[in-house]
């Protein structure tokens, strides 16, 4: 069975995403790019953007599933604050039209992909392209949509083989 | 002229919401209550529960403006994360409507209604019923909706009287 899959990488500068398909150990990449709200203006007009944006990519593509990262407080809990709202924009555009989320720790994915929980972007990015070729991310935020999709995909393979 | 304006004080449990009229210095109560997403589920489907909800409130009362509170992080970053996201849920969905979202401090909501910054619930909900007859909260966060709401009715009408 052909599951099709949304990667989202939010950001309230830059929201990376990406769509792949995923059948058995077969990935294929689809689509993927970046949704960029204003630099300035309104915190809730940015916001929109971002919902609109993702909104648009449901109803083009129609993925079964969606994948997200979970997000820690870090150094600066204000910006994680804002991040969250970034977030947030996402998860609900893809929410209200029925479509699964799945969270996963930044770490698990990093290791799904490279075999190491603490792998940098570059390593990320190298095998991404590895992995899925097609795949030509021109941004850091696009790269991480598609690893954040690929391990979404990766662990419900193996969960499908495990049970 | 007469504005009607959302109140909102979001939150992943309840979410109060407030509907008022304001034309000049009169304010009239419309209507009030709480959202209540499910305590348990997911993330992704509860922030569509919020996102739902004040969608419906902005289809049916039509508000003109709406008005909410600024989080700042406080002694736990990742309550205040959670509450990011279900604030970040209200105000997509009042921004997609193209309905202009308002944001003002805490401390500046209270001084406005109480004269204190400090003010605790039960004097904000004192207030709450002097200056809007017909207000009958009952709960916390239903009055804050209110107070939130005639806030932002007492400063826009303070800003035309200066102007």
């Amino acid at each position: 069975m052909t599951k099709r899959i949304l990667g989202i990488d939010p950001g309230l500068l830059h929201t990376g995403w990406a769509i792949i398909e995923s059948a058995g150990s077969t990935r294929k990449y689809i689509a993927s790019g970046v949704i960029l709200p204003k630099k300035t203006g309104e915190l809730a007009e940015r916001l929109a953007i971002i919902f609109n944006g993702v909104t648009e990519l449901c109803k083009k593509f129609e993925p079964d599933e969606a994948s997200m990262e979970i997000t820690f407080v870090n150094k600066n809990p204000q910006t994680t604050l804002i991040l969250g709202h970034a977030r947030a924009a996402a998860m609900v555009a893809i929410s209200v039209q029925n479509i699964p989320v799945f969270e996963y720790e930044p770490n698990r994915i990093k290791k799904i992909l490279t075999g190491g929980g603490h792998a940098d972007k570059t390593a990320v990015d190298k095998m991404v392209r590895i992995l899925l070729p097609g795949a030509n991310p021109k941004t850091p935020d696009e790269s991480d949509a598609i690893a954040i999709a690929l391990a979404h995909a990766n662990t419900t393979q193996l969960q499908r083989f495990i049970s």
